[in-house]
């Protein structure tokens, strides 16, 4: 650690949307150094001149990053190209945040399936801890290599989590998510599907069913809850926001239970855990409760005895991203969980 | 057309979105002719006063519409203030189209129940036909009094009345509607939940699960075909759009169907009717698919051989509300179906 | 022409939104028959391939158009990559809409110094016509080669002309258009400027001065007007809407003048021009008084017997490109001014 | 004081959108405590049940208010409606920064005339200082009654004094300010100009010329300022975001002066207020540059030696409102100027 106990920190792909939202997060942290930051397209240029802010932070290239200036990095790295990184910094003794798929699925055949590349580090895989911070704190706090979840697997597993652990989910039912996604989750670089004219005012629901890559890392923390992943029915939309993320959840339980206990079971759930708030009866998470926060909000609403509707919001950058990648790092630090994120 | 072929019509409650949406497609239309538009907040105006736009039509208050002109009225008044309008133009052998709720429902109780108002004239439902043009093609040829359907109804039942007709939905499965809707939806009163700062980059769940009033005409239509309403799920969001509806709704089936039977299915149940288009298999509907049209746009995406993913986009404006009404003119009048609509 | 007096034309560059917008407006033109549209980048697919319509247009590279079909071509393409196509048009005798910059300034000087190319044809240049339709109405009508000219120009030029032509501006004082514009306006091709995520809740000033190409053709135009080019400071500034422009224009005037008099004149100047509204004395332009439609509308308000603001909307690929363009062939061949755009 | 060297502050009018940001602003400040919120329409709930947040702060009524408790206090009421508070507080000898109108002008017949009623305490408006913290920080932190100014003001005021101040603009050429202001400025009362679908997709101008009330105030300080209010024309649009406010104000010199001089009299005049930011040569403000924080960025862009266009862009509710009134504060009470706000 450096002078004044703070931790020196590097980020790579600090041009993207959720590398500068990391950015954002490690200048306001009370206990981070920020070294370095990396971006291939704006290498000497500094943020200033690629964001509208004052930061004259610079940009380098990644292969200019010292990485034994640093404790730990955060990859914000495209999958695939952020594998070189990963191995670099953990030979180099870096602990890693990658915020990428790369590390999030344990079976390389799965990876290889679902991303079309094969796996370049398999023996990192028996390191790497999937960083639902919630469900895994204690391999969080241990871990040098974290596997930093997608936003929507983040969204729709905090939803259900409550459900799988107390087995209450029907495992003959579908589990269905009609997940709204903002602008932002889609990245930074331009493309058709991003162009103001074709995003605004329109709903573009996208890759159905069982077809989007984030249902691979959904399955495998479903069925390490003893769910069955095969039930899990995903439906992303991109809508008219810059940054936002809500799920609908729609559930069938195994046996009546009633509306007041299950409020209970989520509240119980997440009573220590401080980045969750889950809505009092009767209220329903819409994107504007977490906008702009490194929070998730859920609410429970019971349609009858058996089906039961869950939402919940994040922001994609925040708690679906850079803010759960902090929330991480405290924990892998020994800091106050919520430091720098409140 | 002479002008001595044109219908006369009159527009109750035209100042609202649903009203000023019907005066626009009235003026359009090839063989109507607009004697009246009415508006209790904005009588002794025109409608060039209230919105952007240079049409002197002049609005006067419904008491100072005269019946004795014209030959049909459309209605766009909201719920319970329908009724007497509805009652009077029918005792003057006016034919009604009315897009309020006020004429959906078979049973009074059931009515009762939902808009927590009696009946004003439950002897004119047994004369009323449900406006959901592609099923009832033949009674709203006949009719006097014509129901125009919800927005929500009408995108949910045309995504799944081609499966409750051919009877291959499972009976012990919920079918889920997660349905957004753009604000004009909510109508042009002046409220919180409608203000520009709320929402704006935004998404707000309400009414869920099985509260929300379009439910009661849903559940109506879906056992006439021989469904169990009680199976339905209807989750509405209210998105930052101006206009446009996209229903998201997931089923099961009862035995496993190929997608090609599935697609082929679709295209034929809608293949003579020219409102309602079902893309090309691997394609999605999209908001953008039918806003500022009269068209209802919907695919056909299976998750498997038991689960089915369909998405139907109309303009809430448009099919959902005038555009289906002119429709439902047209047939009454034995126009061509899409007569000015296209 | 071909039989029921339909007149053939193409369509060059009909992906981009001007000439989609153009395809959509010739589609339900009473008087003309689309014989060919054309597209680099989706040559080989249809229209419902690249937008959310049924619409199975062809679209075909320019080389594969015959020119020998069509008695007359709208060219979308950008400025410079119009010029050989415009070439070749008139060389085959087919008169030409060019809705790029290539035909609007008759100085080949100046035309080389803000595009930064050589003009290739200015042989041609000395039969082109300024189609700013309410200026230019008898020349128009007798051209072969029509050059629409810009939408920004449009609504500054429609606002200041009958100032110009009366000759009662101050001539040592600046004209300052402040414009807003959707982002339509920028092409389709994405870029990080247009992207949702940069464009939303954001407005940005861009080339202000005289900076932007446009300045060339407003100088030009008021010129001819009597005015002083110099005078003219333009400051574009892209706003988040899909379409839709605004200008606000501040002028000076050289001597006092009631608001009287001032209205009356915008009114007589206006009044036998179909597509342009004076609004009522009190009122002001809004974006909202032309979107979607091909109209122009322009407000009037003093600021004192001096001083004059006038706000002129219209809609960036209507009044302001397509709507304009086929306005003018209305004029060209003879027809209503008006068919197809009402 | 309390312990731990906390102020106490009170906030009147915390339910409207100023004052929920005067509430967060207060919350996350390092030397305030906040003692009492109030509302008069929500008085009995908490901000977290009218606002998406789980701040459990009680709203009580005004008259419930103990000013005995608190050092000073925030009035985000209207204007009018602030003027008995104000001098309820001023006599319990509580220190006030009013966000409203009604300390803004010296003049109580300047006061009637713009705002339609008579001054209550004229005796108060000697020692209430404006608060535009950057022309005015010695008087600011002597004052007990600080008059904060309006958002359009405070982005147009800071955009010219430089100018006013080395007396460069031509005394006979107007001041022209073009400002766009996101739709929170108007207000969180619903109305039809504030309705998401009569804002969305729209930009409207009002009040147009010199007769918006902020006329009042900019005039006042440019005659301070040595300008010729009679100058100023204002022209607001309200533009489809939620927060933001830019101004591109165009102003004439009154001798050459070269780019280089410009832009260094701005570096100089702002070079020791944090909270304002001077863009390098060539760059333009945007609404982005300022949207969430507390700062004014500005550009300056010359036309020619004679014409000036200043983008001064803020957040209508940050530096435009609740975020210079901590500004103040922190000035009133010797706190480092931007404690809180950076």
């Amino acid at each position: 650690m450096g002078h004044n106990t703070k931790i020196n920190v590097g980020i790579f792909g600090a041009s993207g949307y959720t590398g500068f939202e990391a950015v954002r997060l490690v200048k306001g942290h009370p206990a981070m150094r920020l070294c370095f930051a990396t971006s291939e397209s704006a290498a000497g240029k500094t943020l200033s001149d690629i964001y509208p802010v004052s930061w004259a932070i610079p940009l380098i290239s990644a292969a200019e990053a010292s990485l034994s200036e640093v404790e730990a990095v955060f990859c914000c790295l495209p999958h695939a190209a952020s594998m070189p990184t990963v191995i670099a910094a953990r030979e180099a003794g870096v602990r890693v945040i990658d915020l990428s798929a790369d590390f999030r699925l344990t079976d390389v055949e799965v990876y290889r399936k679902w991303y079309q590349v094969p796996h370049q580090a398999p023996e990192l895989l028996a390191e790497a801890v999937y960083g639902l911070t919630e469900l895994n704190r204690t391999q969080i706090s241990e871990t040098d290599l974290l596997a930093n979840p997608g936003c929507y697997p983040t969204s729709i597993l905090l939803a259900v989590a409550p459900l799988l652990e107390s087995d209450l989910l029907d495992p003959a039912a579908p589990m269905i998510a009609d997940s709204k996604s903002g602008v932002s989750g889609a990245g930074r670089k331009p493309s058709l599907k991003t162009h103001f004219v074709e995003a605004n005012e329109n709903i573009s629901p996208y890759n159905l069913g069982q077809s989007h890559r984030h249902v691979a890392e959904m399955v495998q923390v479903i069925e390490l809850l003893g769910g069955d992943g095969g039930n899990l029915i995903f439906s992303p939309h991109l809508v008219p926001v810059s940054r936002g993320m809500l799920a609908t959840v729609y559930v069938s339980l195994a046996k009546d239970v009633s509306s007041t206990t299950l409020h209970e079971l989520f509240l119980d759930y997440y009573d220590d855990k401080p980045l969750v708030r889950v809505l009092p009866s009767g209220q329903v998470a819409t994107m504007a409760h977490t906008q702009r926060t490194n929070l998730c909000v859920i609410s429970v609403t019971p349609v009858n005895a058996r089906q039961l509707i869950l939402c919940a919001s994040l922001d994609n950058l925040g708690k679906g991203a850079a803010g759960q990648a902090v929330q991480n790092f405290n924990i892998m630090f020994g800091l106050e969980e919520v430091a720098g994120l409140v």
